[in-house]
């Protein structure tokens, strides 16, 4: 789109208060997200205990856009779901075991790195080794697996750098994926990250999640909270926070952060009686009364508790549809039956995701109002104001990252 | 839009025929409908009866807007349904009750006269006398609730001038809803009002209806007519016809007309065998074989029998969908089951409108046509004709009534 | 459109490779293929065993319109199915017998013909001889009835004149239609048509298909098949090889072709077994080995065996989805039951564009990524590569067929 328009948009905003209506149901504003963010920037697909054999792959997609991630003899490969001769999908489950790669159209059959095996009454002037499927980047950070549409991603060695060490000590590449479920919102996808990004909302909203999470609370405090925190954290050899977040990621897809809060009421996990539903992780001899609260890039984020660990992925699907990906995760060795059971370690975060889900909704219904102000944020919508400023910036920014030819 | 396609498309309209198809499925000009006429002008919102306590609300929606019509201590108030934080509807329920109007997100909560009650966390710096729910004009003419969207609304007062004494004698302020209906109907909202407007359709499309009344006649017949209705209605002391309509309305929302007509075959109101429905209304003492016609606005109708009144009213949803919400009235001490039953009272009008939205939802299919030109207006077609005279020159017209801001 | 987008779409397509994701998706495009194309070209309405008795009719419906076809008493006739009163559509269901046209809004009733016979109340002012339905262009070739929305159409006894005699042979004009089922398929019009003109996929994708059918082969092998064909053909009092296809079609509508292959594996015909599913049809004394394949028109495919024959037609309905409509046909004379089952007769087809419809829609997904590149035609894909070039050359082309007054 020409640029003035967002710019219109950007000079629109009131500083200390939420986007105005159009970037929640403009189409060029979605399609320049697509491009400066989700385009251009890491994102998280999938978690290497998803594919424990050679040939074992799943699908990412989003906006149109499907990727088969796929563990190949030399380790793990994206690549584009497009078949090279006449662009047919080609693998069409979300998961599954392949030796080969094959086109269910005309046959023409790939190796799982993507090479073109064969091709039949292809003229030999035709040079095959340039129809191979189409990579994309893709890189792993204690076990959980990130791809990148850029043609130059930026360097995703920042982000293990930064966030690596930290991420460790919880032994999240010894997890396994539990359970899964994919929330479809009708809203657009920044309403659904401003939701996470606030805890305002969670005493009117969220019953049950409050009786053993603290609510986020005006700046001080909510500083107090985490130095206590860090008490606990570093007695459990936690790190301590890592606050790279929004503002000052360098490139799209590395924004990053961790932090640590107490739970409350003699909770020691998110479960609805607050008591463990699965093995601990990671070194812990004891559970400890804490959630660690992680970040990779703007729509991962992560809740670790001492016996399991929750993903929330948001991918945007149209300009006001959104999936609300949620994986539960346990240690690899657990066995589903006898040393969890999957409708009480899903219980609290799926009850609170519905809410979420409903409270979405009625924001896209509500900002779609030709007559809709921008309200001022509270002290208690911290990040989710942080977001809205990184989100402009990030909007707003040159781009060197979308892929070539483009 | 750029004002010159409207006025290609006005130039393009044959005097004494229909409009041309681009105004039936054009998204540039479904909004320029929305500005110049359904967010300009007076909407019929709902009846005196349906808000009964302080504290009862109900919901006005339309092409996107939300707009709470509440009862509160100071009187009705209509606020638009969209919280002055973030932005979520407020009230999710078509009708309900409350003491506050507190929004489901994070709890903001407001008076039924829409100030800010209380925001917690919010900083003291911010001005909350600023913050409340923004009105909507509102108004009432015997019982019937109007609200107007438009920063400076046309003058209430000029419609209840006119009309206020006609609809006086038959009570409508002491009637009540007994049942309400939404007809959802795929096409233009135009197409729906030119065909409640012509009874030239009546005979081949609605038997039951013609069974009891008058069908729509040439212009001279129909003077005949009304003219004996209106002996009848001196008689019942009713007003005579008051015909404002159209072309001659000052501003948007103050169109109008009321006029009578009379049954036939022996029937007294609009029922399958003729026969009262229900008690008399207003100041009657016998049934008078007489049906009363009035308009307030481009889109609402009203209908009175001796022993009840229908209402109807059109609300665009999309440029091909619309909602027509037909209302049954009946005197308020009126109790179901004893004094009328509502199968009976419904029968007449339920059967009518859903033959309507068959006809008109083959129309606008027709008029989808590349191939379609507009066609001659007979002279049983009066009314329609001249709603697409007053539709081009309330669209062309210049409009200062639209909301500040947009 | 302004047609420099189209300009650059048709520049980026590199020769002998696919056309650029633009063409399945863009709506420009879309509106432009019905210009150039389908509302400038003849299309296949249906078979004159369809319309036995004056008064039968059938629809035509295509992206948005629909088409009355009828046989009058002065013989077929095509006419707009808009009223020229307010644009309702007239007939309804999608076949039926009318002794008269009469619009169900306002009883505008029309002979079959067209002429409009009984308006009334319609001043006489009005020239009622010029409000008779729009009479679309019809002309049949061996009992197939072909329309044509174009002002001024292309000759079709050009048409009738290069393929009469070779569809003669088979008695086209005698047959019946025995079934006839509309598939619809999610995915543009060409890349359905691209489908059926290749048979590459055919090993891959049609088991049931390629066990006796020959599966298209390399160039050369081809035309090796299509002589020993040939033999057959003339054995059988069948023309040869009509090659008019393509690019050589001097106007919209009247590109065709007719050619003979070999089926294999003594099979004689089309069916699961290979067996006679039907009486022969046309003046064959026994069986022969032979398939006949015919087009007419960009989107009318017709296959031909010494029992039945089947006819393929795709028509638009958006830019992303078409209708393929899929008739068998067999001898007049035929009993269903007796002499013909239809669970026989259907299920090789009615099998193999199942799995088509499966095929289209997966490529229609691929080809909508952001990062797909058309990839190289194969030597086995003759005949969509020779689509596509017909296609952006008849796209590209002046066109001075499109019906007055658009």
């Amino acid at each position: 789109m020409s640029k003035s328009p967002v710019d219109a948009l950007v000079a629109a905003r009131k500083s200390g208060h939420g986007l105005p209506a159009g970037f929640y149901h403009d189409a060029e504003i979605f399609e320049r997200d697509l491009q400066q963010i989700f385009l251009a920037g890491w994102q998280y697909a999938g978690h290497v205990s998803q594919l424990p054999k050679i040939g074992d792959y799943l699908l990412f997609e989003m906006a149109g856009e499907s990727v088969i991630v796929v563990r190949s003899e030399a380790g793990y490969r994206a690549l584009l779901n497009v078949c090279r001769h006449r662009g047919s999908r080609i693998c069409q489950q979300q998961q599954g075991q392949a030796k080969r790669l094959v086109c269910p159209y005309h046959g023409w059959s790939y190796a799982l790195s993507g090479e073109l095996l064969a091709a039949a009454e292809l003229s030999d002037e035709v040079d095959r080794s340039r129809l191979g499927l189409k990579r994309v980047a893709l890189d792993e950070i204690e076990g959980l697996l990130f791809i990148n549409f850029a043609a130059k991603p930026s360097p995703f060695r920042i982000l293990r750098h930064r966030m690596g060490g930290a991420l460790k000590a919880h032994g999240l590449a010894d997890l396994k994926v539990a359970h899964s479920i994919d929330y479809s919102i009708n809203a657009n996808w920044k309403l659904a990250v401003e939701n996470y990004c606030e805890c305002y909302h969670c005493r009117p909203s969220h019953k049950a999640y409050s009786k053993g999470h603290q609510l986020a609370v005006p700046r001080d405090q909510w500083l107090e909270g985490q130095a206590q925190a860090n008490q606990l954290a570093k007695a459990s050899g936690f790190s301590q926070m890592v606050d790279g977040t929004w503002l000052n990621a360098p490139k799209a897809g590395l924004e990053c952060q961790y932090a640590h809060y107490p739970l409350v009421n003699g909770h020691v996990t998110g479960s609805e009686d607050g008591q463990p539903v699965a093995p601990l992780i990671g070194s812990l001899q004891a559970p400890v009364a804490l959630a660690t609260d992680f970040q990779l890039g703007p729509n991962l984020f992560g809740l670790i508790y001492s016996d399991h660990a929750v993903l929330y992925r948001f991918l945007p699907v149209s300009v006001a549809e959104t999936v609300c990906q949620v994986s539960w995760l346990v240690r690899a060795g657990a066995r589903e039956g006898q040393d969890y059971a999957l409708p009480k370690l899903i219980w609290l975060w799926d009850t609170t995701t519905r809410e979420d889900k409903t409270i979405i909704e009625q924001n896209q219904l509500g900002v779609s109002s030709r007559y809709y102000r921008p309200g001022p944020f509270t002290s208690m919508e911290v990040f989710a104001s942080r977001f809205v400023d990184w989100y402009l910036a990030r909007l707003d920014g040159q781009n060197h990252d979308v892929i070539a030819g483009r």
